[in-house]
């Protein structure tokens, strides 16, 4: 029962919310009067297909009944609760979680998203390692807070750019931009690891803690690895003593078809990280949480001697219930299997019948309910149809066409992210889907 | 309704939830079964009176029914929402925290909690100044990730110590242990101040972007400043070009008996920080939530340009309900108001009773609900119980013997604090300053 009109919203907004990575004067943010599955409703009355799960993090759809009665029965249960105490919420969501982890990752710390998991996941690896140095990917994204921020590899750390970080970027596969000369997936990926290789080789091995990479870049543009990569990864850190973090915050949970992405290049189990970040899908969004899954040897570090780091809301007992109901949701609903068999049946057929239909399409790729679309100015020389990290009028138009059509889009760069809730009805999808068609024909012909 | 017994919610946290601040196999976390007001109730069914406020953030104590139901009417009207958009219960949050803080500071920038709001403080005043390095004090504690945890001035710190990290420490007021050798607050007040002048003197003015502080230190000794200090701090970062941030994550929102601990000095209005950290009280700690309250000259600096940081929760729907909430059942029933006389009427005159019967109290300061009881092991030489930072048998039996009464007390190195909820009733506050005085008697003589 709203008590504003969404006009009254507006305005407050603007005179006291202080908005994420906005010029504060030059941004109009839509009114979100109500949402429900994968719809909501602007302040206009106007229902948009959300094809952004908001910021990539309502995989279950708004208004879950299972997560919100869970939230309702534990705001009055017991709501809160100090973090150095044993709570069921927090005990049965972390048994969960570690149920949906390899074999060998059984203990999970709590934080309240991706920025903080990242962060402790690196204080970890170097308390572990003894060192301090951090690889990670130029196109990649972990997280807000200066440390996290200066692991990322894209625009939004220039700002905070901190040459005594400790951090180091490499390049990662992605072969419709090879950074390699490659001209297949396997020669992309060989090469990939045989740069990554000659930069661990070259920063000295003995300095590195920590190799952090999102399984499947996220907002950087959704490269799903080639086959492989990972594992290369994997034994790279393996023969240098190096431990792997992988930032499964947006790629985790449901969203590229597994529990976590890496699984798909670990079909034979053969293989695991050591530590495991995670956020949004865990709990579909909707209480703030994160956290870290954590190998039994990076738990044995700190068995007796005390881990330097904590936040209070470490297991927050509210958004744990959520996690637990959205864990088993998912599970008794299929929505894993459900994302695997979208990405296979509906986005990736109807994404590439797009790609043939514009020429603005320079690529389509994703898995499960994680796809992006390469928007280009010219398909033979791949010019972006905007610059990494800005817009551009022609990307403006294709957002603006996409809301005329009723479609929510994520657009990043030059490119626009199909990433709607993994469960997303079929006819949703597709209608979806149309909407992006017409738009690019009525916006880039 | 408990899925589980008491001791299975036991055995699964040892199996699978990693801990804040501890070694993993040296920990027994107390299981809390239910929690009332002022009460929680431990696994074996016993009751024990919250003198802790778990981590100094229940202020308005457990299953206050006014923010239960405001939980559970947004967890289905709309639970969630992305951070770019306009949502009633944001705009509504951002209002009534700006509607509490001073003329000048109207735009609330939020985040998941306290550590993250410092992260962001610090990166605006960097960017605001051009400058580089921050200035906090010793005996203070700003979060737990690398940065915040970098500012903070106690051994939190030293693990994750990085002398590139653009951090510099100097000694702020503490009177019973005097870095001035003063002997009178006014004296320690005027000395504080010189020295700090000189190390932003000798530093370099120029060089320096904010001076953050906790308003009144918590976790690190609940020292509040004396009269003029704060204020002297305000006149020197206006003499410099400094920005001034205030942490209130805990002694915010009523602890100290005013919406912020600051306003103890600033009795006539007569000066304001540049930003406002908080989290916390805010809400109670119902769900995850802190934020930054930022002055008209910082929110200019990203009003054409981007503010180049963010978050996926950045405003949560869900934790704002439960701040709207709070803000207002604190305004109806008087909370503030109520710590400030808590403070004056019962836990001032009643400690320092406590003060008089047992020698092993050095000191006992503070202010409306927040107070802390310096034990010392000889009170001429003012040698505390415990090492900062550590603990000690006669620590621990201090703590015992508290509990062994029905106290569930906060205890940091050679110190006691006093924290309960402040809506804690007289009864309440008086049954527990019976039981630590008991405790006391027992354990300390």
């Amino acid at each position: 029962m709203p008590e504003l009109s969404p006009e009254e919203v507006y305005d407050l907004d603007r005179a006291h919310v202080f908005h994420s990575w906005s010029a504060q004067q030059k941004i109009s943010p839509m009114v979100i009067a109500d949402a429900e599955g994968s719809w909501v409703t602007t302040g206009e009355g106007r229902r948009l297909l959300d094809f952004t799960s908001q910021l990539v993090f309502t995989n279950l759809g708004h208004k879950h009944p299972r997560i919100v009665e869970a939230i309702q029965r534990q705001a009055v249960e017991l709501c809160t609760a100090a973090p150095a105490t044993a709570v069921e919420s927090r005990a049965v969501a972390a048994a969960l979680i570690a149920g949906k982890a390899p074999d060998g990752m059984q203990h999970v710390f709590f934080t309240n998203g991706g920025a903080d998991a990242n962060e402790h996941a690196i204080r970890m690896a170097r308390l572990h390692t003894g060192r301090h140095k951090v690889l990670s990917r130029y196109r990649s994204y972990h997280g807000g807070t200066h440390l996290a921020v200066n692991v990322t590899g894209d625009p939004r750390r220039f700002a905070s750019d901190d040459a005594t970080a400790g951090t180091v970027h490499f390049l990662g596969p992605f072969l419709y931009r090879s950074a390699f000369h490659a001209t297949s997936e396997a020669e992309e990926c060989e090469r990939a690891l045989a740069h990554l290789q000659q930069v661990i080789e070259l920063e000295g091995a003995a300095t590195i803690a920590a190799i952090v990479l999102e399984s499947i870049p996220g907002t950087a543009g959704i490269m799903v690895p080639p086959p492989g990569y990972l594992r290369g990864v994997r034994e790279l850190c393996d023969r240098y003593g190096i431990v792997l973090v992988l930032d499964e915050v947006m790629a985790g949970f449901g969203r590229a078809g597994r529990w976590f992405a890496y699984e798909l290049d670990a079909a034979d189990g053969g293989w695991r990280p050591d530590l495991i970040t995670f956020a949004k899908g865990v709990n579909s969004g909707y209480v703030p949480l994160g956290g870290v899954v954590i190998s039994r040897a990076i738990y044995d570090t700190f068995a007796e001697r005390p881990y330097p780091g904590g936040l209070t809301y470490s297991g927050h007992p509210l958004a744990c219930a959520a996690a637990v109901a959205t864990i088993r949701a998912m599970d008794e609903e299929g929505s894993v299997a459900n994302a695997e068999r979208l990405g296979r049946e509906v986005f990736g057929p109807g994404l590439a019948q797009i790609a043939e239909r514009h020429d603005v399409v320079g690529e389509v790729r994703g898995v499960g309910a994680f796809w992006a679309l390469e928007l280009v100015s010219d398909p033979a020389t791949r010019e972006p149809l905007a610059p990494t990290g800005g817009t551009s009028p022609q990307m403006a138009a294709v957002v603006e066409a996409c809301k005329a059509e009723g479609l929510l889009p994520f657009a990043n760069s030059g490119r626009i992210h199909v990433v709607p809730p993994i469960n997303i009805s079929d006819d949703d999808a597709r209608l979806g889907l149309d909407m992006l068609d017409r738009a690019l024909e009525k916006s880039a012909g």
